[in-house]
Formats: C-alpha cells, sequence, structure tokens
C-alpha cells in the first residue's frame, strides 16, 4: 500500500500525536465525502491531517508515525458536537417539576428554588453533573448561560470542554445578585477574570435574560461591554407568543425590532429561541447577522411554539442547536435536538424534504461553532482547528444496515452511541469512560442534594 | 425488618423462582404509587407478587425465598414496552432514502426493493435484526405487520419476544404474494398455522394495508376470517390528506368512515396512524370500541401529519405508541415515540399540560397491551400477568437526579438505559447482553446482504 494514497490529504512530515484509524470520517467541510477507511492525525491538539487509506493492518506501518493510536473499529470520527445554548446547573432541577402551565412552573418552583436554594457551589457541581452527560453525548463545545456563572466556568474548565460561559443579568434579584443595581457590575467582573483561563478554550461572556426582564439601559450597557471586546451576545428572543404580545403593546415593536431599535443586533449577538419571530424579524436578523440558537425539545415540552428554522435558514440566518436546561428538556442530548429538528420541521411545512440529515448534522456541528463565533476553532475536522472530535460505535443493531452515516446521525444514533470524545487534542472520554470527571463523587453530592431540594420544594408547599 | 412489610402484597407461600430486589417499582397499574426498596417476584413465568421492604442486605434473608436473584442496583423495574405497530424486516431499509417525496421514496426505492430483492429468508434475517434492536430498548411485546410473515414469526418466536405477527394483504403483487389473488389465503393459512406455536407468546393475524390498496371484498374478507377468531386485525387510517381526500373522491366517505360502511370496525380492529382522523371519525371509532395505534416520528418524518391523540383519549379510545417500520422512522426505541409524543402534542394544542409522563408511559406499556388484546397478560406488572419486565439503570448523568421516574421516561432516558428485559419470566437480555439471538451472525448476514441491497438500488438508477 502506497501512503498516503492518491486523492488524501498528504500528512505533514514527522510525526503526530495521536492518529485515530479505521474510521468513517465526517469532515463536515461543506460539500465533503464520507472518508471510507478513514484517518485523523491530531498534533499539538490540533488536526495535523485527515486521509483515507486502502486497507489497515492495525497499526498499518505505512500510516503517519504516531506516538499513540486509536483503533475506531470502524466507527464515525465526526467533529464533536456543539451545544449553543444551555444553563447547565439547572440539572439540578430535572424531572422537579413538569407538565405545568408555564406560570406556575416558573413561580411555583423554578424562580423560589434557584433565588433560595442554590447557591455557587451548587453551580458548580450541578455543571459539573451537566459536563459529565454533555461529554458522554458527544459535545466538545457548549455555550453556558446562567447564574455564579464564575463557579459554571470553573466546573467547564475542570471538565475539559470547550465552553462559551455567560453571566446572565436580569433587572431583578438574581441568583448570586440580591441586588440587580450590581448585575452589570457582576457580569463586568465575570468578563475581566475570564482572562485567567485559556482562551483557546474559554470564552466569558454576558447572557442578558430577555428584552422582558432587562430594561433598555442594561441590554444597551451589556451589549456595549461584550461588543468593544468582540465576545458574543446571548438573549433569549421570542421565546413564545405572550411575550411577544406584551413587548409590542409597551414599545409597539416585535421583540426583534426593539433590540434592534437599542442598536443591539449585530453579527456578534445570538438570540436563542426565535419562535414567533415576523417574516419582517426574520429579515432583519439576517440583515444584521445575527445568529440563531433553535431548541426545539424545549420549545415543544413548554408548548412555546415551532421556530421558522427553514425561512431562517432560506434567508441564510446562521443557526445552531442547543438543549435549552435540563428544567425545560429534560436532557441535554443534541442526538435528541437533530432527531426533532429534522423531524419537527418536515411536519409543520408539509414537506419531507425539509431541513434533510446532513444539513442537520452541519448545524449541530460546523453551524454552531459559526453562531459562537468559534469557526476558526472547531466545528469541522480540518487541518490547523482543534482536535474536536467525536467517535460514534456503529456496531449496534439499530446502526445496521448502513447506507447513509448522516442519516444514521440524526434519525437512529443516540447520545450513548458515542464512545470517545476529544477536545483540542484531550480525551475526555474513552471507551465511555468519563477521564476528567469523577462520576461517583458528582453523583454522590447531587443525589444528597436532590433530597435537599425536594425537602425545600415540599416546605415551599406547605408556606 | 418484618416481612411482608405492612401496606405491601403478601408474597404467596413457598419458593419463587426469580426474585428482583433494590429497585423502584413501577407497576403501570392505574393510580398505584412508585414503589421504593421494591421487589417483583417471579413464580412459572408469571408475576407472583409485588412489593416494598423497609431496608436490604443483599440478599434480605427476609424477602421470599428464590431460586434465583438479581439485585436491581437501585434501577426502575417496569413493565415491558409495547411496540403496536412496525414492520420489523423493514430495517433493512434503515437509513436507504430519506428525506425524499413520499411518492418518490416509495415507487423509485422502497417497492421495487421489496418486490424484486426482499425473500423470506431475508425477512427472517431482518426480523432478527429487527428484534435486538427491540429487546435492547426495552421492547417485550411487538405487533408485527409485514409480508413473508411466516419467516418474519419464526425469528421472533427465536427471540422470545411476545409478538403478534400479522400477515400483510393488498390487493397488488406483494413480497411472496406475486398474484393478488392469493392474498387471502396466503393470509388463512398464515393464521392457521399460528396454532404451531405457543398460543402465550404468539398471536397470528391479518394486517390489511389500507382502504386504497385493498379492494372492499378483500377487506371484508380479512376482517371475517379474523374477527371469527377473536384475533385483532390491523390496517393504515387516514396517514394522509392525500389518502382521505382521494378515498372522499372515490367512495363519498372518509376512510374511517368507508371502513365501517364496511363493517370492519369494532373493538378487534387497530386503526394504525389516524392522522387524519375527523371529529366524527374520532366519534365512530369511540363508539365501535377502535384501538388506534399512534406512531408520530415516522408521522412526522414523512410529513404526513400530527394525530389527534388528545382527542381520541378525552374519548376514551384506546391509543397505544408505535414506531412503524425502520424505513421511515429509522429507529424502532420507543422512548423516542414516548419523548415524541409527550412533546408533539404539547406544542399542537399550546397547552404544557396535554399527554403528561405518567399517561406517556402508559400508552407505551399497558394501553399498548389493551390495543393488541393483550391486556389479561401483560402491561402492568399484575400478580397473574406473565413476567414482562424491564430494569432501567438510573446510575447515569441524564437521569440524576431522579425525582420522578416517570418524567425520566419519557424526557431524558433513551434505549440504551435498559439494563435487563424479561419475557415470561426468560431473560431475553441480561447486563445489556442478548441471551437469545447472535449478534456477531446477524450483524454479519445483514451487512453482506446491505451492500447487496446497495448494488441493487445503483442498478435501478441505472435502468
Amino acid at each position: 500500500m502506497s501512503f498516503p494514497p492518491p486523492g488524501t490529504t498528504a500528512h505533514p512530515a514527522g510525526e503526530v500525536d495521536i492518529l485515530i484509524y479505521n474510521a468513517l470520517v465526517l469532515t463536515l467541510e461543506p460539500g465533503a465525502a464520507p472518508i471510507i477507511n478513514g484517518w485523523v492525525a491530531i498534533q499539538g491538539g490540533k488536526i495535523a491531517a485527515v486521509g483515507s487509506a486502502a486497507s489497515f493492518g492495525p497499526p498499518c506501518p505505512s500510516l503517519p508515525p504516531a506516538r499513540r493510536l486509536l483503533d475506531a473499529q470502524g466507527g464515525l470520527v465526526l467533529p464533536g458536537l456543539v451545544n449553543t445554548h444551555t444553563h447547565a446547573a439547572m440539572v439540578w432541577f430535572r424531572g422537579l417539576a413538569d407538565d405545568l402551565p408555564l406560570h406556575q412552573w416558573l413561580h411555583d418552583f423554578i424562580f423560589p428554588a434557584e433565588l433560595r436554594w442554590l447557591d455557587g457551589e451548587k453551580v458548580f457541581w450541578g455543571t459539573l453533573l451537566a459536563a459529565a452527560e454533555l461529554i458522554r453525548g458527544g459535545v466538545t463545545t457548549v455555550a453556558d448561560s446562567y447564574f455564579y456563572e464564575a463557579e459554571a466556568r470553573r466546573a467547564l474548565g475542570e471538565a475539559g470542554l470547550r465552553a462559551v460561559a455567560a453571566q446572565g443579568v436580569v433587572d431583578f434579584p438574581a441568583p448570586g445578585v440580591p441586588d440587580p443595581r450590581d448585575n452589570l457590575q457582576v457580569a463586568g467582573e465575570f468578563v475581566e477574570s475570564g482572562r485567567h483561563f485559556s482562551p483557546d478554550l474559554m470564552t466569558s461572556t454576558i447572557f442578558c435574560h430577555s428584552p422582558y426582564t432587562c430594561g433598555p439601559e442594561t441590554l444597551q450597557q451589556a451589549k456595549a461591554l461584550t461588543r468593544k471586546q468582540g465576545l458574543p451576545f446571548f438573549i433569549h428572543l421570542a421565546e413564545t407568543r405572550q411575550e411577544v404580545e406584551e413587548l409590542q403593546k409597551k414599545t409597539g415593536h416585535t421583540p426583534a425590532a426593539y433590540l434592534d431599535h437599542l442598536g443591539l443586533l449585530d453579527e456578534l449577538t445570538v438570540a436563542v429561541h426565535g419562535v414567533w419571530l415576523t417574516p419582517a424579524d426574520q429579515d432583519l436578523l439576517a440583515r444584521r447577522g445575527v445568529k440563531v440558537s433553535h431548541c426545539p425539545e424545549s420549545n415543544l415540552k413548554l408548548a412555546a411554539g415551532v421556530a421558522p428554522i427553514p425561512d431562517l435558514l432560506a434567508r441564510e440566518v446562521t443557526v445552531g442547536l442547543g438543549t435549552d436546561g435540563a428544567a425545560s428538556n429534560n436532557n441535554l442530548d443534541l442526538f435528541g435536538e437533530m432527531s426533532l429538528a429534522a423531524r419537527l420541521h418536515k411536519v409543520w411545512r408539509h414537506d419531507p424534504t425539509t431541513l434533510p440529515a446532513a444539513q442537520t448534522v452541519a448545524l449541530a456541528t460546523r453551524e454552531g461553532a459559526r453562531v459562537l463565533g468559534l469557526e476558526e476553532a472547531t466545528g469541522t475536522l480540518t487541518p490547523g482547528k482543534a482536535a474536536d472530535l467525536v467517535v460514534v460505535d456503529l456496531n449496534q443493531a439499530h446502526l445496521t444496515p448502513l447506507f447513509d452515516p448522516y442519516s444514521h446521525l440524526v434519525y437512529a444514533a443516540r447520545a450513548a452511541d458515542v464512545r470517545h470524545v476529544m477536545v483540542a487534542g484531550r480525551w475526555l472520554l474513552r471507551d465511555k469512560e468519563l477521564l476528567t470527571l469523577d462520576w461517583p463523587e458528582i453523583a454522590g453530592r447531587i443525589r444528597t442534594g436532590g433530597r435537599d431540594l425536594a425537602a425545600f420544594c415540599q416546605n415551599l408547599g406547605r408556606a
């Protein structure tokens, strides 16, 4: 066997750190075909080369000499998934209260628990729990938006995930910010202290909860702070019909037009949900280059509605997928979001060709990286980008036979099929074992805390 | 510790075959609360008793003496899931062609492959593959409707599943029935030969494909044959808007009214899909006691529509969940159907209280058994019923913390969380290992066959 075979990317001269071979490789570069008998070479935490070999002995002497080898055993190698929106520590509230009217769910359970039960340490441990679930589900990059975000950031750093951590801002008393007059100062200090983290792996920024929970000055000041530093700015937008109607009554604008009026819409703004965007709103977001995070499982569970994703894509708006928090989902599984997104928009449009599988996988990887402004670092298996990747085990009943790997990822695979996960060349999951997190300790802390939370809620009921 | 503790079911005198202990038990009996520190005793393939213990040493000397013990390790024990509709052998076509207009998908891929590539042996191996996926996903009872159904039945029997096998009937050339004049004779012989199978585990009956592919005489004769023997009768009903419009043009009736006109609607008829049922149709199904199989993942993927399930439930129609075949799903995972059903109807009705978690789990178990007329045998963990049950591993990030086991089953759990599966007291899956099926052999046969099928389809493209 000659190496490299004709038509493959040449590998760089000399030794590489890690070679993953015997794989079906999806680079997610636009238009790239699946690579059969593929391999990925990793050097210094980055993708050094991607190619295919005519045949393999394990290890094949004519492959790039590597210090360590991973036989993918015929598995699927693709870029790690990008979760463009979650509130990680809300895993604490997973299944605490479901199937309730939105107002009752928020006011009787979530808000009291957030304000009077949650603290920084709980956010730290909850975020570690979320990180365990995210890694197991093949997520390598996560955008987290919550309170006590310095604690969340510490947990995401320990887990080894690539992350965009955004401190939450509302003009009401919030977890860790009892006096809302302090909210921008807390957020500013959070961004400032982000300098102590590796800029490669961790972005520290701001999440303004929504146009109806933040006043115009707060929105403008927060946006100015992030814009000055070239940081993404997160905001829930047009999630519910009620929110749109109330803001329209108050300001005469749709939420999107209102934010534009305040000067908040640009390429660095990530609008989360966007369920009730009008065609004019969609044109506006397209014109301003605003990015959209689509969270279908949460939107359905809360009966918020169905976001006009095919219309946004037709306008070339950059769209990624998100799980939202586990209080409203109740999982952090992007495979589930892919499956639901691809199916939901088909039935909504009465058209089975809507959101085909390959495009859906792109939303969960390449396009998600673009939503977060991380397209130079991650989202495709491209030489020079970080080695953020997952290996999916294809030797399973529900993934057999195999005709189209994109179809399998969207319509048949599940988070549990992820076997190995790497971020920046570092293994976070090997053979389904978490390498950066102590699961027994996390589980023990969460179970103890969960009993305490259940007692807190029972007392609420009595009060 | 006294045994049995107050308030638990007394265990029968003497020894039992198997005791499952250290479990959180959901019996799915109407109104029953989850049983903490629960146990299930199994004798002669049936549930002997269900109870709870104040504390456990493994094994606790005061539990019912059992010849074999299973420590559920804190896992969730519930009745095995009931898949009320699939075409098992269509796993061959999983991901073969997706995201296409319905007509093109059927006429360019599925129909040619079924008529000219499939044979009885392939149905046998395909059904074994489907059985592997079903068992891994916690299904203990499956209703299969396809062609070469005697081969499918043989495979389902080998797998050890409880099954309702229905030979497909259409008034066109069909797989294994080239001359449609033979269709009822083939179906009749299939039902007749069902006597060689254990009546406890295997029901043999007929599936008429639809009111638009079977003429009125065929429908009436098939129904008469099954009615005479007290067998369930399966038919696709009102799946697409086009089907409804065409039948209305031709007969002046909606599909449901047309079948009623032919005398086909009674307690033994299972109407599959029911997407476009009108309120009058729904009243009619309720009056006749017709059962409905709801297959939301397939309905969305084919953009067929959303079935009016909350309206049917309000009319007290018995509804179960089904996966449909893997050609249109593309998996046989009832956890996915639960998650989608519970979310979809919330957003469709703009009401987050629609189809709450506990009701959704009931559709996938107890109500599914009622759809198939198997409520005396399975669907709840009730003493005297068959020991058809699953153990779900709760020691996982995405199932932590735990406040409500129904919520976790619907909104967070996945097929891969199923650890043990038992049908009629026999283990089909232990510690995620298939005990009745030879996975390497099945996988090898399907992969070889899959390459052959891909070549067949390429030749189709050239022809």
